[in-house]
């Protein structure tokens, strides 16, 4: 049995359960996972994240169809592809930035009955049919490339430069910088940080978890993806800074 | 195996989380699917197009137990149907108003322990024992009729008549005007409408796909469930027009 | 088949998928439903009446995973328990406060990977094993107490006292008093009830059901988990009150 999970940013909406129908209509008996439906609308990098950072803990064989898709209708293409033992599916827009080690990638040959709806119509019965054991050359023909989407993380003398991916549930400001960014800054927890962004410089402390910071207090932490986060400890980083994703982040020990 | 889906205004809380348990209780190995729990609080309108549009996405034999259901505790009753392979359960309020070929109607004879929740205490027993294969008729009475709602949808000379039924959570403005309206009036893609909606006339684009017009444009288009929207490309054309559902709309060439 | 539950404050996000993920890992073939996963961020009293007033609902056997979890990566504990034949799984921090008939108390000694994210890394991969026939004592320790929190309920004369626990979906005000409360007071369907609450006099029909009441009216009903609401016909009671939880009630026939 392999698993089908989905990841949207349709909102938890009645979208994902005509696609939920259209999977069970071609596979009676699929297993479907939702990873979320909530990433940010028309949020292809929050997207790429979202994939990035939670495929690896479904088991080796799962498909993940994933749809966050402003350019549907146009001509951007749909896509398979394998990476470490799963199997990807979904507009070829960037979506699958943080997926590593892609290989054996297919462009989808099928065209949808709805112009504005692949997901339902193209990438819903892909990943059926690929659970139930079609091999991806059946379903497209093979390419080379992919789009990839950049995300600026780096260190460049005694400063971490990087971006703001996303915004969680939480408030949690998720940037693209990750813990070996500050350990080579030398930062250990504990530390205080001088993080810049939108043009105002905090000073903060990397603590190891929210409850170790003062409730209400704005803190550093390296998330459970290994990403550097602002937090507040019960409160609402995000709402705080002003921040929504895309901003330049600047950190210094 | 026949699937349950369920739909209601309850949001994604734990009152779905009771009817699950429920349904497990009474038909251990079900496999629910949900269609949507986002159905606007207390819109019978809203939540009969999302049943009429997705509905026909899953397998025959499957049941669709839907509850928006403002007159819980009330005399309203609750209902059991066929049509189109399909079976119905939920209250009799006009929420099936989109589903064609309706036969066999049943009202349930089984009385709720909490007044405010059939959804948990009526609805869920009886798709459970649908599913698992107990006949309409040993759950209710035979009945004839059932409410309906009318959506106003017409062309008269050369003007389109209706009605915004939802609006989606991309904010895209989903009316009661289908593909035929428009091919009534002589409208095709490319093609310049007069919408006239909340007394303002616009001159908008009728496009294939969100993606062919500018970013930040409103536009017209005929969406995956064949009914006239007004959307952003990227954007919420709800937002920017101030409807919520119920408004009166106007289409000319 | 034991189903597992989920229940958090995660929102419907990808926290809540990678612990799905997880737990296909772990036993595949695993049914697992949603409880709910939009208990207010940080809100352990809330997750506690959800869990209480929900988990019956599910078949005997069920395993119950709970994480509403401010304190996450601090020294509070992670626990595992029994209760009327189901097992929970969470956080020792007073989440379980409404689960009546504990008993078998096991501290789990499993430590996370990621300090932050003991749903993904701990709670989930044991409610797998409990799921797969692991028994709690091989997963912790015994241990005697358990954190519990306390429910402001009485009745004092002929006042009965209570506070708000949560509002819901609908904008319902739900109090810790019960049926039992104004049984006590003499209150039957009908009876106007004086209302006290923000410091506000209000007097409110007790009625069966939301649609008993006007469009629009403020009214008292005791609701499908057996806790007095206050509530308004299609309307939204929290709002119009400005209650968000916690807030002290008091009321007189």
């Amino acid at each position: 049995m392999r698993l089908i999970t989905l990841t949207t940013d349709f909102g938890w909406t009645e979208y994902v359960g005509a696609m939920k129908g259209v999977i069970h209509s071609i596979h009676p008996g699929a297993t479907i996972v939702d990873i979320t439906h909530g990433v940010r609308r028309f949020d292809v990098r929050h997207g790429a994240y979202v994939i990035g950072t939670t495929y690896q803990y479904f088991p080796k064989g799962t498909i993940h169809c994933a749809v966050v898709d402003p350019g549907v209708g146009t001509e951007r293409r749909g896509i398979i592809f394998s990476a470490g033992g799963h199997t990807f599916v979904g507009p070829d827009n960037g979506l699958f930035s943080m997926v590593g080690g892609v290989k054996a990638i297919y462009a989808i040959t099928a065209k949808p009955k709805a112009r504005t709806f692949w997901g339902r119509d193209v990438f819903a019965p892909a990943s059926a049919r690929l659970a139930m054991g079609t091999e991806p050359r059946e379903l497209g023909r093979r390419i080379d490339g992919y789009e990839r989407l950049e995300f600026r993380a780096g260190v460049s003398g005694r400063r971490a430069l990087g971006e703001v991916i996303c915004v969680d549930h939480f408030g949690d400001v998720i940037t693209s910088l990750r813990g070996e960014h500050l350990a080579a800054l030398g930062a250990e927890h504990g530390a205080r940080l001088e993080v810049k962004i939108k043009g105002k410089k905090r000073d903060l402390r990397l603590l190891e978890s929210y409850g170790h910071a003062r409730k209400g207090e704005l803190l550093c932490l390296v998330g459970s993806a290994g990403y550097l986060e602002l937090a507040v400890n019960q409160g609402d980083a995000a709402a705080r800074l002003g921040v929504v994703g895309g901003e330049r982040i600047e950190v210094r020990l």
